[in-house]
């Protein structure tokens, strides 16, 4: 223990009350600033991604983490929106959320107020650094980043960004507090910090998921893998199914809420597959079917449970035929991650069945599982979609930032009568 | 690790889809039953306290941990009152809470759903393996709970009295499923079941959370000290402010939400604290102040830093003079424990600064700390009082036992046109 996080993390969190106690217009200033001097620093950025970039491939670093670590005009410009939009959000703070008066005259109000300070774990995707920072500020937190070694000029950068916003609003840089050193000890140390940070939100693969839900002391809010399904129901309207298998595997298939298995019910297999597969493999995508599916289409390729508890992330689909809903609810029970799972179907009560069948952070009823995203469920902007069943569940934006407290306004009540005179 | 508490936990989680399935009606049924079971059985239950309670001596238990230990007919029925308020609550479970049509047409909804499998690790008082399953039972949860060593005979009769009420309603027991085995490495295996446990709630001394804490790799809500204070502000009406300092010292010392510590306005302290510290000396009230108040009332002990961090739980006070309001913010900002504080004034100006100055769960604005308590803050019962600042914060009820998740309703609705055709 070196005691160069604690240094950074007590700083950020002195930094805390000053954040907190910003009035909102002040908040939407200062992001709107950062928005303002990530633009005008760009060329700063992108020189100093173009070291992270060189450095990346002289490691040998592959094709896809290059491509999450490159930053261009466009990409800058596109932060900065991102920030922007934070910026505009209504006000995650200050919100009496319940009201309420007892029969002793007391009133009970539910206030919203920030969580503290809050450690974002991450890699390679720079954009993160800005976005986690305008968050955690909108909803009066202070934040500690740190970022994959891999980025850190990139970081550096956008951190020098924020910073530059934080004094030309008179605000204490450390409400942004970046841990620069890329030494993976430094993360171990913060995991400890309890007495300090609030919560730590982790954002990567899944080792390193692992690595800091092993060692954390501080609470933390997973941001865990999407083994996502789509099931076809026996009354499934099959081209809305053909569209949203489609939108769910191929839209962009790297990302969390793409769709890894297909699940159909046996009485409409026969129909759906050949079609089904026959799209997919138009797109390029592999399909890993159980017995019934080869049955159906005889040149898929077999699956086995490594493959219906994967997440690719890639162009490849596992696919299972179903006896009926309940099968399908008992597979994603054993396989899924809590993540996002679809149903298709015409059946109001297959539906409301299906809803209440799984316990995961997003049911779709006919819609397409790339919906489970923050902008696209209207929360503005997400700082990762949680999979950890507490505090928040599913896309977390400025208002799973904050905690409700209770404000108690009374007019001398006591509990016990005699406590008077 | 023994495996025996992985098995009891696996069949507690197992146990879950049944009861998270239940209607509302259902669950309230069951936990009325429950309330009658005890009753029926309460002799069963006082043989098994009075066993507790025999070997309490031996062991040479303190008269406090004795007096929390014991049952009587009275207590048994209270416990049975306790539990057909929990039923009677309004449900926690299945409501839409937020409702959003977005411009594509897709209707998001979020709604409340269980937490799953929650984990109560306690001392000696033996209400809490009632209370506890009740509470999570209403909110759709499944519970597995470990008790004091102390308690095991009570703790084991009174889950007997739950089970059968489970079998009446043919549900599977292992819904609520006691840890009764006291050895203390069972406690450290409970804690590593990250995969089956949602949440552990530790309720007890320092000692225990600390524990909890330190060995936790399951999510832990603490029910941490109360360092509560009382701020008595420049503007303060002296009739209210004596009845609260009376009323929060003194009404109940041994709780969580008793008051430990008195802040008074310089201006005010020549006036208040002479008649102030009479009251409370007439109630039998130890006060150690610092060296402003020792100048204004002689013949108090002098308080050091030890005093302002202390939980006496006890009929002792520490006392401080402040400059300003902020210098009392500043005090609770380093010494206070997140739990309650409390301002007396009628400067309204005042009790915002104050208000928004601390970040903790409850503030009181001219009211007793006591209101710190989920039957008092219109919860209708507590699992206890969160100083966490994560998930919840203050007191939990049924409802903090459940989690938001998010439900997509569409018409076939895809992220990306080309998904179609």
């Amino acid at each position: 223990m070196t005691g160069y996080v604690r240094e950074l993390a007590l700083r950020a969190r002195e930094a805390g009350p000053v954040i907190a106690a910003l009035e909102n217009a002040a908040r939407r200033r200062l992001i709107e600033s950062m928005a303002q001097s990530l633009r005008h620093r760009s060329p700063d950025i992108l020189a100093a991604n173009a070291q992270d970039m060189a450095r990346g491939r002289d490691n040998g670093l592959g094709a896809a983490m290059l491509d999450r670590l490159r930053l261009d005009e466009a990409r800058v410009n596109a932060i900065a929106d991102a920030l922007m939009e934070v910026a505009a959000q209504p006000d995650p703070l200050g919100e009496v959320t319940r009201r309420e008066v007892r029969p002793n005259g007391v009133v009970i109000e539910r206030q919203r107020i920030p969580l503290g300070l809050i450690a974002m774990i991450y890699e390679a995707r720079p954009n993160v650094t800005a976005d986690a920072a305008a968050l955690c500020l909108k909803a009066g937190n202070t934040v500690l980043l740190r970022g994959g070694s891999e980025a850190r000029a990139s970081n550096a950068a956008i951190a020098d960004c924020l910073h530059a916003a934080l004094r030309e609003h008179g605000l204490p840089e450390a409400a942004v507090s970046l841990v620069s050193d890329p030494a993976r000890e430094h993360v171990l140390e913060l995991l400890q910090l309890s007495d300090l940070i609030d919560l730590a939100i982790p954002r990567g693969g899944e080792a390193l998921i692992h690595f800091v839900a092993e060692h954390a002391r501080v609470p933390v809010i997973k941001h865990y893998k999407g083994v996502c399904h789509l099931y076809v129901d026996r009354a499934a309207d099959i081209d809305k199914a053909l569209a949203l298998l489609v939108d769910g595997k191929t839209s962009r298939p790297g990302v969390c809420n793409a769709l890894e298995t297909l699940l159909v019910h046996r009485d409409v297999a026969g129909h759906f597959l050949p079609t089904a597969l026959q799209r997919l493999r138009a797109r390029g995508v592999e399909v890993r079917g159980c017995e019934r599916t080869r049955g159906i289409v005889p040149d898929v390729k077999p699956a086995d449970e490594g493959d219906y508890a994967a997440e690719y992330l890639d162009l490849i689909l596992a696919v299972r035929v179903v006896d009926d809903l309940a099968d399908a609810l008992a597979h994603i029970a054993r396989f899924g991650s809590d993540h996002t799972e679809v149903i298709v179907t015409e059946d109001s009560a297959a539906a409301e069945a299906f809803v209440r069948g799984t316990r995961s952070s997003a049911v779709m009823v006919n819609a397409s599982s790339r919906f489970n995203d923050g902008g696209q469920l209207g929360l503005g902007a997400e700082i990762g979609i949680s999979t950890t069943r507490l505090h928040a569940y599913g896309p977390m934006g400025a208002e799973s930032l904050t905690i409700e407290r209770f404000v108690v306004r009374g007019d001398g009540q006591v509990r016990h009568a005699e406590s008077r005179g």
